[in-house]
């Protein structure tokens, strides 16, 4: 019994406080959790990035990382795309009766991780725990709160004709290994989730340029997707080079194999940068010494022409139009 | 087909994208909001207090309201609980494949309404579509954040003997509310929940003094258990007199016919007080003024005695020990 999560465990009664406490608050240690109130109490100055997402990805320990990671990662890296730098976090779980406490442990232990790799602080939060059947083990909620330096300026409306589009780097690994898992496929190479905080690769690219307008990490519907919103809202077009994308050969592979196209695959350690032509290169160089930029590539530009829509000179020369990702990409992964 | 929601709906493509701008973003009708970035940035200045809460209620409609109001009216509320003015919140759904258009549609207008009410803007999110046995209908997070006031000082920690302890009203409305609209029972007198924002009453109640020491919502667990997390928190007795604890008979009623006990019942629209001796009847006052507050009565007081402990004198005039609530209130409600 004491090794699986009950429905009492959200009853807001005393298991519920001793699961909150030993599982979350000794773990996550930090003065503002601890205060146990309503709400966390800090002092903030300026302009205030504020995002929220929900992870549901199945299954919840992939390759590369778990949900717990994810949770934290996706939305740090939310705050980061405005610029932000990200602070603090909320932390909230749907629980399936019945999942393990081992489980548990092992998520908020990455959720630790990954809160102290990006910088943020757990400061508030919520358990619920619904009946078996009506939840698929956990699923979690972070929004987060992060301050945006004076001068940076960042919007998917800022994209202006002549910018470069830079990419971090390999696109497609988080959607392949996480699908990977759930189908039973291995790689022999070890492909894992790209999963990571970016705000730290951000915080260097804007020491390297204030010129960069737009950023957004290409999660769910890829980088496909994110190109295709950032031409809608700034009103421009967008030229791409797929010989300039990077991807890894395993991704191309299981992608070839099951009938998906890498530019529509989630993931969770990528952003796209659109700045000034001629701050690009500072920008590449800046990318290209942190670890999570690498492999970055300028992949492309933006255009007065065809306003809104993505196009891609394809590796045998001819030109192609980049949709949104349209229907679902079965099956489902985030 | 169109009249529900498709597991495409939260790929993160097109029909993600028609949801979001036609349901969400055109009701919901605000500039951040419709600002359509990964984060929504703001200017704010002071104290910020940061919460969240996940909702799965079940069933999502009920007398009084429905889930979208309760997502709404429950981190309104952890914010006022610690004093702050609400401002902002993000609103983030897991929806089951399956749910009718029309369902959602319903939900997000009474979001809206609650928001007007409660003076708050909606102003990020994040939808998610997760297949079909895999969640109950929907699931609703809302983080918020808002302003505490200047000179503000309320926390769990703060209640101090000789303090004493006010209720905003009747207690047990909701968890009944809810549990007889899933059990099929109906009260010939129309019992509904008491779901509600109640911030611009904390904002009276601040008016009348600013000796409030502790605010809290009893929520899950109830108001035995809401008591009790105080008398911990601040390391202090606490006594109430049943004889001065507002309940509707309806609720007696359908305690007794359950086997519930009234002081576990969770609440949606009501907050326990814990104030200097010396301005409670000012508060009182400014509380009865107001509709959230019209049946608001002082409970009890705070001891030096037994810290730690909730005593109540019965209506037979005997004293009981008033645990916080172990195991679970079967059947779940939320």
């Amino acid at each position: 019994m004491n090794d699986k999560i009950l429905l009492a465990h959200g009853s807001g009664g005393k298991l519920s406080h001793d699961l909150i406490k030993k599982s979350f608050v000794d773990l996550l240690d930090n003065p503002l959790l601890a205060q146990m109130d309503d709400s966390a109490v800090f002092d903030i100055k300026g302009r205030l990035a504020f995002t929220t997402d929900s992870y549901v990805v199945n299954p919840i320990f992939f390759p590369g990382g778990n949900i717990g990671k994810l949770a934290v990662c996706g939305t740090v890296n939310d705050l980061a795309m405005s610029g932000a730098e990200p602070r603090y976090l909320s932390l909230a779980f749907i629980i399936e009766e019945g999942l393990l406490l081992s489980d548990l442990k092992r998520i908020v232990g990455a959720i630790k991780t990954a809160a102290d790799e990006a910088g943020v602080k757990i400061v508030t939060g919520d358990t619920k725990v619904v009946n078996r059947g009506s939840a698929d083990r956990i699923f979690i909620n972070t929004a987060g709160v992060g301050v945006v330096p004076e001068g940076v300026e960042i919007s998917g409306n800022n994209a202006r004709p002549g910018d470069k589009i830079i990419l971090n780097g390999t696109i497609g690994d988080h959607g392949i290994a996480v699908l990977s898992k759930r189908e039973g496929i291995t790689f022999s190479t070890g492909l894992e989730s790209d999963c990571a905080p970016l705000g730290g690769l951000v915080a260097e690219m804007l020491k390297a340029s204030r010129n960069i307008h737009c950023l957004r990490d290409p999660t769910r519907g890829g980088l496909a997707t994110t190109l295709n919103e950032l031409a809608e809202q700034s009103g421009v077009g967008i030229r791409i080079e797929e010989a300039q994308i990077p991807v890894r050969d395993e991704v191309v592979g299981a992608c070839e194999m099951l009938g998906f196209d890498p530019l529509y695959v989630a993931n969770e350690g990528k952003l796209v940068a659109i700045a000034a032509s001629e701050d690009a290169e500072n920008i590449l160089k800046a990318m290209k010494r942190h670890p999570y930029g690498k492999n970055a590539a300028v992949i492309g530009e933006v255009l007065a022409d065809h306003p809104g829509r993505v196009v891609m000179k394809t590796l045998l020369g001819s030109s192609r139009v980049v949709d949104m990702l349209t229907g679902d990409l079965l099956p489902r992964i985030c």
